[in-house]
């Protein structure tokens, strides 16, 4: 899956930009819930600690519940996105009303939350779950392509969405052909995020320090993970 | 800390009732924003995991933030209580409005946050920081005392509070006197969340599993912080 | 019924509770809209005004619109908890989205009003009327218990419920059933109030009076309804 | 008082408009806060039922919290319309933020809570008590009029408020000569709800029954005040 | 077109009041959309302009989606009401929860926006498009009212609506037949907004001149459409 | 001002990007308040024309209230990107809670409206007007820039604001200054703009054609201001 978000980055990277794609060495195999978001946290913080002492300029996360947003804020200099936020801006460009398209039913509640602190609860008509398991989104087969169109068809008809955001990174791959079957835009995550990043850079914008995002006071931290040790991230360039 | 957390919940216990008081083995030494937060989950889980084990009937975090609720919920079988929620949903049973009197700036957004996610944000008229680090309240000399009333007399007379949720763990036994010298209800969260714990025993209600505390998909995990072994918590009964 | 609601009560109080229950001398026989509602707080309120007298701990007001509860908490120095009020909280202690069954079509806005004025709509995702009368629920017959149980599959599979409040104190009885046969929470607001109360009493609270809740300024009252004397009230103890 | 509001309907009353200016026969002089509205209703219920015996074209009740207005919608057939609701909707119409000025604080939370039931919350940016009682208004002395229009200058100074509505019957009067002083509209709301009253009977239009204002179910009331009978209300004619 | 939203306007007019129907000389022939809307302005704001110098003593805007209300109010001295917000303000005052039925799917967004903006989204349950095209209106055929009373039906059973507001000036004659066919209040706009004008000036209030309606500051206004010139409008007095 | 807005696009362009400025023929000289904005919608809709016949991949509309969005959505096959949007957009992925800082008071309410609409107010602690006039700020004194930095402290200190959005296209220039001596990020609408709409152009994605912002129907529109013809636009290329 690491590799398939890869590439949906590399697909909108400009010219000046090299993708770094890195998966933690600790959590779980994916996030469905608040469990594995918890669980997964510690480990990508680790990997946004090694990317800001490499001194990237701006980071990505690819979980589409933003897992580990705020605290990845915190701790990084340079800007950090989400890939469901940047679904949700980007959406809110080019419609009125979206919806989003994702995987089980466990984590629809933390997007629907994240809707709300974010502002665009009320541009989001419906959060639909597939039923699709992260991982089963790794073969990108036709069958679960053909049940994400379905679900994008009722979500147009039912709910009168305007453009659908894909709610996993896994089908990141399928947006293109989604969109042009179904007749609406189709947002994938990662590249959103990507282009968003792009523009902060381009913009000089960093995270402010002045709010809930300022570095953490210095504390004693018991027994860290410290174990953990990073894999060696993918680097590419176009 | 906990000691004094342990003291508050056990002037409210029902005869019924034993405390354990568990500390997590891992984490930062105290909670003030985002990052402190997302460190201080997976030993918090780890024991609640503990404590299902033993058998407990219900949990009690005692963080203002109600760090990593979402989760414990979603792992626990017995119900879950956050101090904070606890805090708020006391309050709106004794007056319209109320106000939250926390330690440091860092520590307001989060708690902004859960009132809207919780629903309580109308029945919230400030969130006010005292400038006191959490640590900082383990000796409650008078100088802290004097710090916390000026502010309630502050949101009293500027937000027009009616009560006052004390935002921190570590303020736990100066309600009683607060409330006495500024002339109005303060609550205490940490003894909050004891009482309203012990109201979902005596009802006989558990967190639902319908919707996202649905138990996680099982999945490998990898490099759990598995070397992070509970230290025996202290158990005290009435 | 004020029976029925009396053995609710006594299902979850402490040792240490005794329980009053009261039914007003004036009044309705039930309320079921805003007109029946109106007729019933002078009386109501005469309970709590005796009830005040004998030095009770804490009022529990057994509608489940909460009718007159403003007025109580202005007229008592003991608090005040209805059981509407106490349903929610409690839900909101255990899932994260839950739906309330009620009795009759006229009885659902004042709910729905009361849940935007406590803040907590936006934890309900429907409020169900059954159809079913408040007085025909005095004989828990199986056609009733099964027309409640119909809606709450409904409200569970359409609007994703995830726990229950029960709608009327007539209902108290049924609660343990209805969840057990359903398989979610169910939550019956008297006893829901008593634990709350009970809590309330434990913590040492009491209804602030800074706010709308001060004591009503001394003024001449026309025409009071002066000739309605209290029954005696039912006074039982575990 | 309500001759001072008999003269303020007057003011506004088309040619073929007739005012019946009626006082219930129970409840307290003035109503300042939840208890006393909430025995207050019963006779004002009572002038609803006589008035709709007299078979008049519509209702209005004279009270800026619009004490039981829903349960007089819910007995009259004729269209019913409070003052407060009245001056929200009037002021909606003349400006984009208006303020409220009005009596003692305890008047003000019924207020606040009207103003987010209507939807109209959004268009106001303060609800101001000066701090004079209801019955102190009925002689209008230079010194309750100077306290208002310094709270008016107040709120247009502080919250940007462009029109204003006076939140009492009892200053109905004043409405003219304070918007001359203040320099921006100020609204009276016995005269709004005359005026609107007008147009409903204008347009043909009475109360929905068709949801919470649907006829009260038949039942027993008991022990009503039934020893309350209505003075002869005060008829007059432009 | 014109000619009939006169009719409807003077079928609720004072004795008092003369109604003088303008049509913009530019402008697209019926507004349907963002498009229309903005293209209507300047041609209604030079209507505006000529009757300010006429001295009436109110304006009325006869276009559902309020198009240039905000812009008319800077512009004039009079008070100005759109239908739109006319017909909001006083379903809500006959029913806690309005539907409108209106024609084009595009014109949908702009009334949606509205609500919002005037506060007034939570007592509007549904907003329904018949698929009838404003001209096609101006022959109130059987069909086009078969239609719209089976909307009526819809949004009455499924959304539990309680009044209608009809949202087009075509529809303005239909009101009366489709209220009794229906059994609940239809609404119409033209005539709401009339009588609340009548209203305003019975009540001496003019749009306040403080916040955003303040004049315009004094410009240089490049290519006006300067050749507009306005047609004579129809003036009749009842 | 066309020049400076060229400027502060041009420095964010992409190596692929070229920018073409365009004037309208028609409208206000500058827009303040609602009238202006009404007034300048038509000539800038022809200048979405103009370019859409000319191919470009996207539109952005330098007017901070962002004027006309809407209709220039319907009207273009192009993605269309407001200044005042991009603003929010950008500031809400680089703090929790930005302020904006305007012109003058007139502007203030429709950049609100719009905060709401777009569903960003709950990020926006306040929208401050500094007074200065659109067209004061074409020679970019020190004096104006002064009196911004003066609001920006003041809103830092007494709103909390993280970051400050300019609220005017005139003030592009003076960004990296601000942020500079204010120590917080400080963004330009037009340069935010810019590069969201190379964002979505590098996404492939054009506005949804589905919902409100589907094609006009066709229709006579009488008297356009057909004498408008477009300067021709300065074209550069970076």
């Amino acid at each position: 899956m690491t590799d398939k978000i890869a590439d949906a980055a590399m697909a909108v990277a400009d010219r000046e930009t090299t993708i770094i794609a890195a998966q933690p060495e600790s959590g779980p195999a994916s996030i469905e819930g608040y469990y594995d978001a918890a669980l997964a946290i510690p480990g990508m913080l680790r990997c946004i600690a090694n990317a800001e002492a490499e001194g990237v300029d701006a980071h990505v996360i690819a979980c589409f519940d933003d897992t580990g947003l705020d605290a990845a804020r915190a701790l990084a200099r340079a800007p950090v996105v989400g890939i469901g936020e940047a679904g949700f801006h980007v959406a809110s460009l080019i419609c009125e009303k979206f919806a989003i398209v994702t995987t089980v039913e466990p984590s629809v509640p933390a997007i629907e939350h994240n809707l709300v602190r974010y502002g665009l609860a009320s541009r989001c008509v419906c959060v639909r779950a597939t039923g699709l398991a992260v991982l089963s989104l790794q073969d990108s087969n036709s069958q679960a392509y053909r049940r994400i169109a379905a679900e994008i068809e009722s979500v147009k008809r039912e709910h009168r969405a305007e453009a659908i955001v894909l709610g996993c990174a896994g089908m990141a791959g399928l947006a293109a052909a989604l969109s042009k079957q179904c007749g609406l835009p189709v947002i994938d995550g990662v590249a959103a995020a990507v282009t968003l990043a792009q523009a902060l850079v381009r913009l000089g914008l960093k995270t402010s320090k002045l709010g809930g995002y300022m570095p953490s006071l210095p504390k004693t931290i018991a027994a860290l993970p410290s174990e953990l040790v990073s894999r060696k991230p993918v680097s590419r360039k176009p």
